[in-house]
């Protein structure tokens, strides 16, 4: 289902009647860029909340403008499922209020890449929805209240402002000869409608905004009896005022009627993250391929401003999305790391047809129309409903391996639960995921050097110079074109380059990997236990282990799936 | 004509043939965006070439993503005119090169407003032309050259390199168990294919990254007579690696033919530029509606990125566009002014129709192909082709204020004169326009002081302040919430306020406008006069000028015609 502003009411009727009945939902966005310097910056050494930074940077200076939900209901035979995929086009509203209201920028190949997969830019920019998390829209509320309470009295202030000018005919300010003329005619005509009972309401001509204000200024200088309120109508044919003469109980009607107006405005403006709230309190587990970008833009977007604290960051998923699951991650650790050399979304998806998973009958559902559905990579809702078919074949696989009797797919299963709160990093060297649920991977780094050049030698010769040593693997440090590091191959070597290798030489200084960054690492980490001592339970959400001991065997895996 | 990637050559042949009929050339231009904090600093009595730091940041954030162009012919009558209208759709080719590759900033009531007025956004990114400066084509082309000139070489580096390798099969590197069988595989396949004659071609099989790296360093190792060249294919099936047997005649007819490819590819990204390239060698005059927004972009994305220094803008402009006349500071000054209350385009083309204007007689091209022409505002060549219109209703209008006897619409009309160069510049109090051809204006600014509160004053209690010295005009400094320039009514009493009101007080402190903001302008302009007395031809390029005096006359319009 293609979701935009004029459709968005009922597309959340039809998800409100099936969450509860989900197993889990899958995830996808499709974004306006994905890389800038601050990926240039990525250090493959670097510290989970160090990359966070980065990737938050880039994260606010692009837009997610399509999200793809796909619900996947498990059908009564508890073998198959009926999947509801909705493709939402999200925009802005304005350059008035929001996280995006500084405006955004595009990635060209990003932005080629959409294009040439038929992406559909007028339609986002045109009918996208608008969104405005809880924070903003509480803000605008106050301000609206605060601004009906004083509406009247504002306007008071205006008659009384009136009569303090001093420049003829009770103007603020002097004007022109050439306006002379114009503002004897208004004052006629202002005049003769105050003293015509029979006309309540009075249409100016259509004008300039420098007209508008003389026309505004007279409005309140000859109306004596404060019963008066003019409004700017702005139509295609040309802006113009409109004054109504108003009684008490028109006064209260009036004030009513614009702050009614004024919220359902508001309303609207809350757009996408309805859904995104929908999907918070039904608390069901959520998947994505590969889904960094697309939960860090949800959060910025539709939940609340990026923090700068990565453990803040944390907590603010564990609390909308406590149960997430990357299939990317999935797909490149033990127990099937094996099958997918390429963990691209459709080499998985097409990977996952064949043994040893089995194919798992999903059908569209037939309550929503599915025939604008887009059968296509990089249409958010497609992606997404790829995504979860590809979970729901690894589940099933994962099933065959334990002796659980909970029946087919089944989500607490002892495999699948390691992977919870965990999403694939890129470009990490040694710790292949963030790690939401609990603490971050912590690698030993003993093997690891950084050998810094005075004078330039090919890589052959670096990665020869330890051939003593069991031999290394020399990687340059990213934003700094004289330094490398040294990955022994051999890390029980670690001690002895160490001890006879480390030190500074004509060509080259050579250090063990800076203890530094590590220090660093450790003051964040007691930021974070202090911060949780403070908070309201006092400790991580944990997660539901059925068996420790499996568990743990499995997470084994996890901690060593990625290799270099 | 909507121009695209596809039919840009025919709109070249067809701009060819008719630029040099053309009387004048009229100009559009479509943004991402033009307001950015930058903007919010904008000071109505900051100089121009503070303006320009100003305005620059903000073109090379934003991108002109659609250019109008409108050729008017004039007829054999000479009172008539032939309109060509084209919309070129540009985009960057990839982030790669050009000024634009690390992406661009859209605003998001920009996009808004372009969307709600139908513009394309699929076309202008799926079809849209490329563009590389003449200064990048240049840089580009020396890389393909000295690639090219190095190619065996670095074909034979290859060759060698593969000698020293050390592991198993000739290899750079360690490979895991799992690969054993692969690289034995592909041992294989390329022994037989180099073993067998009658192969001159072998396809591998589409697969990752790093087999292809493996299958290039097997190939360059086995292959002992250096007359093998590889080469990867990118395919929607996948990617994969062909190999090709040369002899000697077949490598250079190989080399020929990549550095043919490369060119063209070359010759295919230079675009929009060429179009821009006709316009400046025809030195035909430039036409825009309020352009300085446009003239920064045709800079920055076709001709050099935009220089630091203000005078080295002006110059690059003056060189490009010797002749530019804007259609909005005609609207908004003698002699005409007075007609133009609403000196919008769309409110220009309106009242242009009636008197004391004639209606000029201008018909569409026969010659290309009208039917797709958007009429209607905000497409480039609309909006293009309506402002050529304006200003040549204005022009006959000027030809009846003199008796020149050149013809109708003469472009040396001595009325017209005096507005080449000039550009509309806005949210400036006396310094109406931005003058490419010569000497900014330097207003006296006698009669403006600046008050800093310490405690804050209402408006009126400001203006009244200075009630004993003609009265005066408050006006809030930008990005500085306590300080209000004081603008003297009366610019007679400029010296009595000086010597009487100014200083400290308790609640605020009075100056005169700083004389350190003069200080800084004059200091640039010595260093224009320097860089006029080193430049080539040591002087400003000077405009024709027919009649001295009655140009001064008019002149004197220009000066005096902006109004607080």
């Amino acid at each position: 289902m293609e979701v935009i502003s004029s459709n968005l009411n009922e597309a959340i009727d039809i998800l409100k009647s099936i969450i509860n009945k989900a197993a889990f939902v899958a995830l996808d966005g499709e974004f306006t860029g994905i890389n800038s310097d601050e990926s240039r910056a990525f250090d493959m050494f670097e510290s989970p909340a160090q990359r966070y930074q980065k990737i938050s940077k880039i994260v606010q200076n692009f837009l997610m403008i399509q999200c793809g939900l796909c619900v996947f209901v498990p059908n009564e035979d508890k073998k198959s499922f009926t999947a509801f995929p909705f493709s939402f086009y999200i925009f802005p509203q304005d350059d008035n209020s929001g996280p995006n209201k500084n405006g955004f920028s595009c990635q060209i190949s990003s932005i080629k890449f959409l294009s040439q997969h038929k992406f559909n830019f007028n339609k986002v920019f045109n009918d996208g929805m608008p969104y405005l998390n809880s924070i903003v829209e509480a803000e605008c509320r106050m301000k609206i209240e605060e601004k009906m309470k004083s509406m009247w009295e504002k306007e008071d202030e205006k008659y009384n402002r009136a009569k303090e000018n001093k420049y003829p005919y009770q103007l603020s300010f002097k004007i022109a000869d050439s306006d002379q003329q114009f503002v004897k005619d208004m004052i006629q005509l202002i005049d003769e409608w105050l003293s015509d009972n029979s006309k309540k309401i009075l249409q100016f001509p259509s004008c300039s905004g420098y007209h508008r204000k003389i026309i505004y200024e007279l409005l309140y200088a000859r109306c004596t009896d404060k019963n008066m309120l003019p409004e700017t109508v702005r139509e295609e044919s040309g802006i113009y005022i409109l004054a109504k003469k108003l009684d008490e109980k028109e006064k209260a009607q009036a004030a009513e009627e614009k702050f009614k107006t004024q919220l359902s405005k508001l309303d609207d403006a809350v757009g996408f993250c309805k859904v995104i709230d929908i999907l918070r309190k039904a608390n069901v587990p959520v998947v994505g391929h590969n889904m960094l970008h697309d939960i860090l833009h949800l959060v910025h977007q539709f939940i609340a401003p990026l923090p700068n604290d990565y453990y803040e960051f944390k907590e603010i998923v564990n609390t909308a999305f406590p149960n997430l699951y990357d299939t990317k991650l999935m797909a490149t650790t033990e127990p099937i790391k094996t099958y997918f050399a390429d963990s691209s979304l459709a080499a998985a998806e097409k990977r996952s047809q064949k043994e040893p998973f089995q194919n798992v009958s999903i059908e569209f559902c037939k309550e929503i129309d599915c025939k604008d559905f887009h059968e296509h990579y990089h249409d958010a809702g497609y992606d997404a409903y790829i995504c979860g078919t590809v979970f729901a074949r690894m589940l099933y696989y994962y099933d065959t391996l334990t002796e659980d009797e909970n029946g087919c797919c089944n989500l607490q299963s002892e495999v699948l639960q390691p992977f919870n709160g965990k999403i694939k990093m890129h470009r990490m060297l040694d710790i292949p995921y963030l790690n939401l649920s609990g603490d971050d991977v912590r690698p030993s780094r003993e093997h690891v050097f950084v050998m810094r050049f005075k004078e330039p030698w090919p890589l052959s010769k670096i990665a020869d110079y330890f051939s003593a040593f069991g031999g290394a693997k020399p990687m340059p440090v990213p934003m700094d074109e004289t330094s490398f590091y040294i990955i022994l191959l051999n890390e029980k070597e670690s001690v002895n380059v160490s001890n006879k290798l480390v030190g500074e030489f004509q060509d080259f200084t050579l250090q063990k990997f800076e203890s530094d960054r590590l220090e660093k690492t450790s003051s964040a980490a007691k930021r974070k236990a202090d911060s949780i001592v403070n908070s309201p339970t006092g400790q991580i959400p944990a997660k539901k282990e059925k068996s420790e001991s499996t568990v743990q065997r499995f997470s084994q895996n996890l901690q060593n799936g990625e290799t270099i």
